[in-house]
């Protein structure tokens, strides 16, 4: 029942695919590069969904749908962006098939090509065109949940896969303060949604301009930091300046009856998120979930050897989860559960819509059951044997530290429950954010961060001459990269907290700099 | 401001697409075909979402996500449903772009061409092969949300578009009764949602063989009436046997050891729907929405001609909508107004999520902020004068009847408002059930079927000898098809309720025939 993990230690990108496997969160597609995500991990990221998607309404951004398909030509209209994208895109090139001898074969050959849409810049701007006559129709805050095609060599379920889903918010402003405000606004909903869902400590900052979004005139990102020192880009938002804009005249009369391009900017997180969580939580025996995000908060197996124990531990289990989560969920749940052996109740409060279920499964021992839920990430478990049920009370284990403590029965509440979950949200970042700050190092010596990269990953704080060359020489000399110049003036470190806005030397160049940034290997 | 409406009686299909132009619902793509679901027809879609996403949970499915990309190899395993969907596939043929002299051109083609998901009955069947190995693995009970591409030829916005949102529900059971009942268990959700959701009345039946999903063993489906007497297949639940299970070998070890295939069904509806609301609702002065999907629930509109009353108006107008919303709501909604003239108030209760808006735009005269909100279907305006001030009144007009009520200014509340919204939700069925009723015939001979179906369109209760020869003909002669045979004994007519499980005989072949039929031209 329990597939095996391999250790983090041995090999972590195999560690990190069995996660994925023993969680069944995500498989292979048969097109390659493209993923399945199955409804354990696709449930992680209908929860990420709400909590975002409430956030950027919240920020006054409506929601749309703009095609999936882009004529070749407009990708053409911007000329970073069409450098950015060509090489990457799926191209439609027919709208049939007709049989031939080895099966079908395409056919209806189209006029112009299509693109599979990369991102939705272009087909946006061609659209605001028509839309937008003058700065009354300003702010245009727009958001669409989409899938994306980018045809990638190197792939990696959830991280780098050639379609994957995200949103993109897409927005339209009279000024250039009001565009970069909207940049910066979304860039902190993006740590907060990181931070306090998917408890993953990140970094703000601003990408230098190499790593900018093809078309940007400033990209901000924030950064995460994974288990293997390695850093995770999990979210940019970019401001577009008028690049857009006049790539697809969209002008709009002014206050004072002029004509002007907008300013805009772009946004977008995607189901790579799913990967930061998984490698920021979890561990050797699988899946570690946030309980922000977790489809199943709390797994309740009874435990029992002999048949006359059955009935009476099945209603203590029962009686239990009636206190977790009140009767009537219990009774509307094994109504609809009819013959399956995995009950799921449906949780109300702060963490409505998740689960606590009862599991029943009567061909599976305790102990398969336990890793079940583990290898699935499940925060808390409750176990329930005969000798529980004489005592009054319950073993329950916390996944992310499998910490087990026994508990009165009659403490058992959903806001028993609620509490804990809330505990263990809160260790999740600070274990986070622990890992991060004693893998954060600061670094003036180019030949000491050469020698270290390999044997200490992690992020390095240096100095940089702010230029594209000595930026080139690190990445080929280390495979490290800019990851931002972080927003903050103080970050915290294995040797403690450091100021980053202090002049200084670039250990590479010689030159001086103004202000240290944050080297890393990434994924 | 406000945009001139086609009437119905004038041009239908031009009041319809004027309908969708004055609401801001959707526009045309640049690619043909295809279309931009803009802000206000995204906003039904996602209360559709959220209404038909809660019920689908409720009955035990989960969502997963499939790829986009499917080997066009795949699609041949299945030899009907190849039939029917090879035709009208986008084929992705190269995986990049490269400049040519006259811009950008195909570059690095594929060794096997990809199709666009037309349906994700073959990506799925392939994946369950992996996933199920016996009866303890069953039911599958899989839904997706996804966008779909189908080559069409003659599109309308929402009722036929290249690419459409929908989502497919997929389910693998251990028995053909056990897919047969969750087969018919999907077309009474979607009845559910179609009636209590969309007002929009409709009827649950079969599909002749002519109609079936392309693979499937039998398809149901629920149909509904226009306002020009045609009608409109508004979702549809199919029992695929083991068509696809056998095609992409999904067996299953059974309870006595034994090797099965799986029994499968899927079902789905689309943006369709939004199109079906539209039809179903609307009038000459534009778009008409039932409340369970209306973004804008209510719109309140000061009125002011002197500079001196204004102040006065709008604290009175705050105050009545502080009545409607509650006033940390409005407070909320002021701060994320900023600027802007619009004040959008969230409601809670059974609209959560819904809004108020109070309409302060100083540029724009009342009539056409009324205008305005009838044009977007807003089920309730609000009218707020000097004399209604004085009066301790306020003007309430409702959108569906442009029935206007003067209300006294304590009664309103958020009770009254969803206590109005309630009667507006139920008279909008009401009068589409009217509407079909009226257009509901009985008919028994071919000649006068064939003179009135285009004088008095509508649905045509007739025998049927059960042959697909018949039907064809009939087709050819009336342009008019089958729409199902009704699951319900008896349906309303014009001359009042009428047996269909009679015997009787097909007007068209004089051949005997045990039930009657609905025949209707259709969208």
């Amino acid at each position: 029942m329990a597939q095996n993990i391999t250790p983090r230690a041995k090999d972590y990108p195999q560690w990190y695919l069995d996660v994925i496997a023993a969680g069944q969160l995500a498989d292979y597609a048969p097109v390659k590069g493209c993923m399945v995500i199955r409804p354990q991990g696709y449930a992680v990221w209908e929860r990420l969904q709400a909590e975002l998607d409430r956030r950027i309404k919240e920020t006054g951004h409506v929601n749309a749908y703009f095609p999936l398909f882009i004529p070749v030509s407009f990708l053409a209209k911007e000329a970073k962006h069409v450098e950015g994208f060509a090489m990457e895109c799926a191209v439609v090139t027919h709208s049939g098939l007709e049989k031939c001898e080895d099966g079908l074969r395409p056919k209806g050959k189209l006029e112009e090509p299509l693109i599979v849409r990369p991102t939705s810049e272009t087909v946006i701007g061609h659209m605001w065109a028509q839309w937008v006559q003058s700065w009354r129709d300003l702010p245009v805050l727009m958001n669409q949940w989409a899938n994306i095609v980018r045809w990638e060599m190197k792939t990696r379920l959830f991280l780098r896969t050639m379609e994957f889903l995200w949103q993109e918010g897409h927005t339209a402003h009279e000024t250039r303060r009001e565009a970069e405000e909207e940049t910066m606004r979304m860039l902190d909903v993006y740590a907060d949604v990181a931070e306090n869902v998917l408890a993953i400590p990140v970094v703000k900052g601003q990408k230098s301009e190499r790593e900018r979004f093809a078309g940007a005139e400033d990209t901000y990102c924030i950064e995460a930091m994974m288990q293997d020192g390695k850093a995770l880009q999990a979210g940019t938002s970019h401001y577009l300046g008028q690049n857009f804009s006049k790539a697809f005249d969209v002008q709009f009369q002014t206050r004072d009856q002029k004509r002007e391009f907008v300013y805009t900017t772009s946004w977008g997180v995607s189901t790579r998120l799913i990967g930061a969580v998984i490698m920021t939580h979890s561990d050797d025996e699988g899946l570690v979930l946030p309980p922000a995000v977790a489809p199943v908060l709390c797994a309740v197996v009874p435990i029992y050897r002999k048949d006359e124990e059955k009935e009476t531990v099945l209603a203590y289990a029962r009686k239990l989860v009636t206190q977790l989560t009140g009767a009537e969920a219990l009774a509307k749940a094994e109504k609809l559960a009819g013959g399956r052996e995995v009950v799921e109740v449906l949780c109300a409060g702060k963490y409505q819509g998740q689960k606590v279920v009862l599991d029943l499964r009567d061909g599976m021992r305790p102990p398969d059951k336990f890793f079940w839920w583990e290898q699935r990430g499940t925060p808390v478990r409750v176990e329930v044997g005969p000798k529980d049920l004489q005592n009054g009370a319950a073993m329950t284990v916390t996944r992310h530290d499998r910490a087990k403590t026994l508990v009165k029965a009659e403490e058992l509440s959903s806001a028993w429950l609620e509490s804990k979950l809330d505990l263990i949200q809160a260790a999740l970042f600070e274990r986070a954010a622990a890992y991060r700050t004693k893998n954060t190092f600061v670094c003036d010596s180019f030949a000491e961060f050469k020698a270290k990269i390999d044997t200490e990953p992690g992020f390095y704080l240096m100095h940089w001459d702010g230029s594209a060359e000595t930026e080139a020489k690190i990445k080929e000399e280390t495979k490290a990269t800019i990851r931002c110049r972080p927003s903050a003036d103080v970050m915290q470190t294995a040797a403690g907290p450091v100021r980053l806005d202090v002049a200084g030397v670039d250990p590479y160049s010689g030159k001086p700099s103004s202000r240290r940034v944050i080297y890393a290997r990434a994924y």
